[in-house]
C-alpha cells in the first residue's frame, strides 16, 4: 500500500516549525491585545458570492470553489476581510465606530507552491474600521512594526505606497473602474509598459509615467517630488497629503525602516488609499501587508464605512525568523519521566505523576511497559532532564528515587519535596 | 442588496465567544504541553482516500467532498485521527515511540445544525501512539478529565466501555468486520434490537444481550457481571481484564466521577478497545470522547501500532462553561485611550501610546478625530478604564493629563510616572 500525502501545496507542521506557528500567534494575539483589537472568529468556508464580491479576478481563479451537500456554490476563504466586512455589516453592524477587530488561521489560494508560498497558509489579521484619518492608517503600519520586532525579527523594512494616488489620477482621466484594476494589476506584477497602454489620455500617462520614474532613498524627498507632479490632480492631492501625514506619524513615533515607492501597487482589487508591505532582504516575497479600503463595507451591503487593515504570512514570518537564526522561547516546564519498578507501584506512580502535573512539572509516564534501563535509555535519547522512579522500598518511605539524566546523579527524594527538588 | 450570512451550519465567534474558544485552546495547549505531547498542524483539506479510509459509513457520507484545480479528490477532515495516522506512517516513521501528539483547529461534518452541533466545528486532539498498554488508556482520560477541571468546569463526567469486549464477542461467532460495525453503529444508536437481529448465533446474542442489561452506577460490580458473561470469550475476556485495569489506574489516581456501560458504542469504525465520553449533566451531547484503535496505523501503510486517542468539542465545552456559569479569566492588560487635543500634539501623543504599548498598557488610540468630549463619552460607554489627555500645556512640562473613567477623577501626571500610575 502506498503511504498517503499531504494535498499538494498543503503541507504538515511538526516539532520546531509547529511551535514557531504557536509563538508566532499568540505574539499577534498580544499584540492585537495592547492595540485593543477584539478577537473575532468566523468560517473558513464562506459563500462564493461574498468572496468573489470584491477580491479581484486574480483571486478569484485561485479559490478553492465548490457545492456543499445542500448545493450552496461555497469556497475555502482566499483571505479574511470579506468575512469581516460581513460581520461588520450584519452582527457588529449596531456597535459604535471604530472596530478593531483580529482574527487568525488558514487561507486558501490555488498557487504554484514554492517557498514560502502554499495553498493552505496561515495569517494573523488586523481591520481598523470606521475612521478615514492617517491616525488608523498609521497604527495599522505601526502594529504590524510593533509584532515584527516583538518576534525578535532583526532585519526588515516596510515598502509604502498609495494606490489613492494613483485612482485619483486614473478618475480624473475618467477611466472606468475596470481598467483601473487591470492598471493596478499590471502595475502589481511590475509590468508598467502594459499598464501605461491602458491609459488613454497623454497627460494622465505623463503623470504616471512621472511617478513611476521617482528614485530616492528618502521618502520625504520622494513625496515632495509626487506632490510636484499632482498640482493638476485634486483627489490624487488629497491621498498625498493623507499619505505625507500618515508617514509623519509613523516615522516620528518609531524607529522604522520604510521607502516610499509611487508606483506601488497590490493583487487585491478594493484598496483605495495607502497600502503598505513588510520584507526581509533575504525574501522576495512580503511578510505581510495591507493597506486602505474605504468602499469595501458598502459594497457589502453597509453604510459607506472608511477602513484600514493588515494581514500577516505567518508560514513566511516563520521561514524568515528561521532565515534569521531568530530563537524564541520554546516551552520552558521542566520535562520528567516517571517510571514505575514494577506492575505493582504502577497506580502509585501515576498517581504521582498526576500530582506534578498539578504542579506544573510537564510529565511523561513511562506507557510502554518497558524496564527501567531501556526506558532510562530512551528519556536520556530525547534529552529530558530527569527521570522519578517508583519502586516499592522507596514508597515505604513515601519517597522515590530522582534521577538527574543531565548531571547523571540520583538520590531518593521525599514525595512532599519532590516538586522543588525538580524545580531548583 | 441583502447582506451577506454565513454559509448555514457554521457561524461567526464574536465577543466573549471568541475569547472562550481562545481560552479553551490555550488550556489545551497547557494539558498538552503538560502530558507530553508535542504539538503538530496538518491540513485542514486532505485526499478523499485518506479521509474516507477508515473513518466509517456515516462520517463519510456528512464529508465536504469537492475537486480541487488539479483535479485531486479532496475533502475537509471531519477529524484529526486520520491525518495524524498518515503522520505517523510518513514523517514521524522512524521516530521511537511512545508518540503524543496534540493538535486543535476546525473539523467538517454536514449535520443537520442544532444547539452545540455545527457543521464547521472545533477540536483539541490527543494521540498516544505505539502503547497497547492500560497505563496509555488511563493517562487519556486522565489528561480529559485535567483538561475538564483546569477550564473550571464543575459538574461533569465520565462514560467508559469497551469496543475491544464486544468486538471480542462478535469475531468468537465469527462475524464479519462489515456487519459487526453495523452492529456498532445501531448500538451507537441506541437501536439494540436492531443490532441484535444482525447477531446470527444465539449463544452470542445472549451475553450481548446480558451486557446490555447489566446496570448498575458501581463500576466495580459492572465489570464483575461483565467477566461472568465473558468467561468463554478468550478475546472479550483479555480486553475486559484491561478495562479493569484501566479503570484501576484512573479512579486510584484521581477524583473522577465515571459510569461503566458495557453497551456503549461510538461512530467511528476505527476503535478496538476502550472508549469513554465526558458529559455535563445539562448537555445531551458529549463534550469530547476517544477510545483505542490498535489497527488503524496499519491500515494507513504502517507497522501494525496500538494507539489510543481523543478529542474534545471545543464549541460544546464553551457551551458548558456558559451554562454552569464558569467565568474564565480575561486578559487582565489595563485598558487606556490615548487623546490628543489638537492636531498639533498628534504626533506627541502616537508616540506616547506607542510607548505606553511597550510597557504593556493596551491602548486605543483615538483615530475618529473626534473632539476630547465625544472621545471620552465613547470611552466611557466601552468602560475603558483611564484616558491619557495629551495637550499643548502640559506636554511643555513632559506630562499629560491621566484621567479615571471609574473614580471620575484626573490629574497631571509626568510622562516619566505615567505607566505606574495606571498600573497602580
Amino acid at each position: 500500500m502506498p503511504s498517503f500525502q499531504p494535498v499538494r501545496g498543503m503541507r504538515d507542521l511538526i516539532g520546531q516549525e509547529a511551535q514557531a506557528f504557536t509563538y508566532i500567534v499568540t505574539k499577534a494575539r498580544k499584540t492585537a491585545n495592547l492595540y485593543g483589537f477584539r478577537e473575532v472568529i468566523t468560517p473558513h468556508v464562506e459563500s462564493l458570492d461574498l468572496l468573489s464580491a470584491k477580491s479581484g479576478e486574480e483571486i478569484r481563479q485561485r479559490m478553492f470553489i465548490f457545492k456543499d451537500l445542500g448545493d450552496r456554490q461555497v469556497a475555502l476563504r482566499p483571505e479574511f476581510t470579506a468575512s469581516i466586512a460581513r460581520l461588520v455589516t450584519s452582527n457588529l453592524k449596531n456597535e459604535p465606530k471604530p472596530l478593531r477587530l483580529f482574527s487568525s488561521g488558514t487561507v486558501y489560494r490555488y498557487d504554484e507552491p514554492q517557498r514560502g508560498r502554499y495553498r493552505e497558509f496561515w495569517q494573523s489579521n488586523f481591520e481598523l474600521i470606521g475612521s478615514d484619518k492617517p491616525e488608523a492608517d498609521a497604527e495599522i503600519v505601526l502594529l504590524t512594526n510593533f509584532l515584527m520586532t516583538n518576534l525578535g525579527l532583526k532585519y526588515y523594512a516596510f515598502k509604502i505606497g498609495s494606490i489613492g494616488v494613483i485612482r485619483g489620477i486614473l478618475n480624473a482621466d475618467g477611466i472606468d473602474e475596470k481598467t483601473q484594476n487591470n492598471v493596478l494589476q499590471l502595475m502589481d506584477k511590475k509590468d508598467l509598459d502594459s499598464a501605461l497602454k491602458l491609459v488613454d489620455s497623454e497627460k494622465c500617462r505623463t503623470t504616471l509615467k512621472g511617478l513611476i520614474n521617482i528614485k530616492g532613498e528618502n521618502w520625504q524627498e520622494t513625496i515632495e517630488k509626487m506632490k510636484s507632479y499632482l498640482e493638476y490632480y485634486d483627489e490624487a492631492k488629497i491621498a498625498v497629503e493623507n499619505l505625507h501625514l500618515t508617514l509623519n506619524l509613523i516615522t516620528e513615533s518609531t524607529n522604522i525602516k520604510l521607502t516610499l515607492e509611487p508606483a506601488f501597487a497590490r493583487g487585491l482589487e478594493y484598496y483605495t488609499g495607502m497600502i503598505f508591505e513588510v520584507y526581509i532582504p533575504q525574501l522576495d516575497i512580503a511578510l505581510g501587508g495591507g493597506g486602505r479600503y474605504d468602499r469595501l463595507i458598502e459594497t457589502f451591503g453597509g453604510e459607506p464605512t472608511p477602513a484600514v487593515g493588515c494581514a500577516h504570512g505567518i508560514d513566511r514570518v516563520a521561514l524568515a525568523l528561521q532565515i534569521q537564526g531568530t530563537t524564541f522561547e520554546l516551552t520552558t516546564e521542566k520535562r520528567v519521566v516517571v517510571i514505575p519498578i514494577t506492575d505493582a507501584v504502577r497506580t502509585q506512580a501515576f498517581k504521582i505523576a498526576q500530582s506534578l502535573r498539578l504542579s506544573g512539572v510537564a510529565v511523561e509516564f513511562e506507557v510502554m511497559g518497558r524496564k527501567m534501563v531501556k526506558a532510562l535509555e530512551d528519556a536520556d535519547k530525547r534529552k529530558i532532564g530527569f527521570a522519578v522512579i517508583v519502586g516499592e522500598r522507596e514508597l515505604k518511605e513515601d519517597a522515590v528515587v530522582l534521577k538527574d539524566l543531565v548531571n547523571r546523579k540520583q538520590k531518593q527524594v521525599t514525595l512532599k519535596n519532590l516538586v522543588e527538588e525538580i524545580k531548583n
